[in-house]
């Protein structure tokens, strides 16, 4: 593919550059120790990312008004923290548990797949996280962004085709010089429908052991890759 | 003044972080050189400046529908060039040029001061001009910013208050916990009356030698400092 085009990679987040599902158990699992807990945050972590998507559709649906991440993952959470009947948490650490999805780890290769992705692209998130979430997280797990985008500033969630090309506009960029990375074909299929190129970075692990996934590549990736330190090989960077 | 309480400064660009006369004046003398051309570069530098406000009030009365900055920045360059007889530039020479806003060099403190500050704050710009040239001026010059605002994200130009409570909205702060630091005083009047905190950076040689400009502190700044080595300091950083 003509590496050389693309002046601009644009990242899914959640499971493409961060272990959203790590990161959740670890906190909850600090919070048992905390408050006498016996939760089990792993089957915690995959109810509240469950709610995700069926959270995501209500503000797409115009159910629910403009609402960022933050509110939806609270939302979700206080259902959940009802229903696992977790009573004992003040105001205040809920908001800091709800705040875990600022505080997840990059994979292994990330940091430096990025770093060395940098020196030859413009580098720029483009997730359903709202910015905040997106800055927080960066700050804490070293995330070298040129510029943070997110679909909050579309006011409309991935994969709808109006992030895309905000991307695209925002970066100043003919749309094919942009190139979507993701590990969700959904959000590939998505910006190539709008013009930008795809890199497939399938990140088995991302979703826990109980969550099947689409892992095979499809035609229309420009690029498949078992990393970010792969993906900055076949790119050249 | 308070400094813990503030978690995120945001930056005016133009004249407060990087010296935008002495950039376009370095452009212009090397096109000099490369084509031949015998412009007063300092001057046409004060022109096109010059046509900065005016080009921002035609979109924000509504005579334009909205234009980012380098839309703008194109059609003065191009009525200038008009007005100062320079006819031999080619389209690709044209943008070029127009895009030495984006590579405009920091102020010889900027990058230390704010790698300082970022250990302890948030960073973010907050300047008129738009998101790629913002991303691409970081590029060039190793601005380490946490995100990129710009008011190209609120459709509005400073000092429109929406730009402001945008920026504080986008990173998840109360107001009084984001300070402005700008070298205007227009800026910070504006970013006060919307209940951030503000931080004066008079940068004299901003403007240049031909242009007066307001340097007296106000009695409604939290910060006056002399450089963002001063700024630092002054907060903690």
């Amino acid at each position: 593919m003509a590496a050389p085009m693309v002046a601009a990679l644009t990242f899914d987040v959640f499971g493409t550059v961060v272990d959203w599902r790590g990161g959740i158990i670890r906190e909850g699992t600090r919070l048992n120790a905390e408050k006498g807990l016996s939760v089990d945050w792993a089957a915690f972590a995959d109810a509240w990312r469950g709610q995700y998507r069926p959270s995501m559709d209500k503000v797409m649906s115009g159910e629910l008004p403009w609402t960022n991440l933050d509110a939806l993952h609270r939302r979700s959470l206080d259902q959940l923290l009802a229903e696992y009947g977790i009573s004992g948490l003040t105001e205040d650490e809920k908001v800091h548990l709800n705040k875990a999805w600022h505080r997840l780890d990059p994979w292994p290769d990330a940091v430096e797949g990025m770093t060395r992705l940098r020196r030859r692209y413009i580098l720029a998130s483009l997730s359903n996280g709202n910015v905040s979430l997106l800055v927080n997280m960066a700050r804490y797990g070293g995330l070298p962004w040129d510029c943070v985008l997110s679909a909050e500033l579309a006011r409309a969630y991935k994969p709808d085709p109006r992030v895309y090309r905000m991307a695209a506009d925002l970066l100043g960029l003919p749309r094919d010089q942009v190139m979507m990375v993701a590990a969700h074909k959904g959000d590939l299929f998505a910006a190539h429908a709008e013009g930008l190129r795809t890199a497939f970075v399938p990140r088995p692990q991302a979703d826990g052991p109980n969550r099947q996934r689409d892992l095979t590549p499809d035609p229309i990736f420009d690029v498949v890759a078992t990393d970010f330190l792969d993906l900055a090989r076949q790119l050249g960077a």
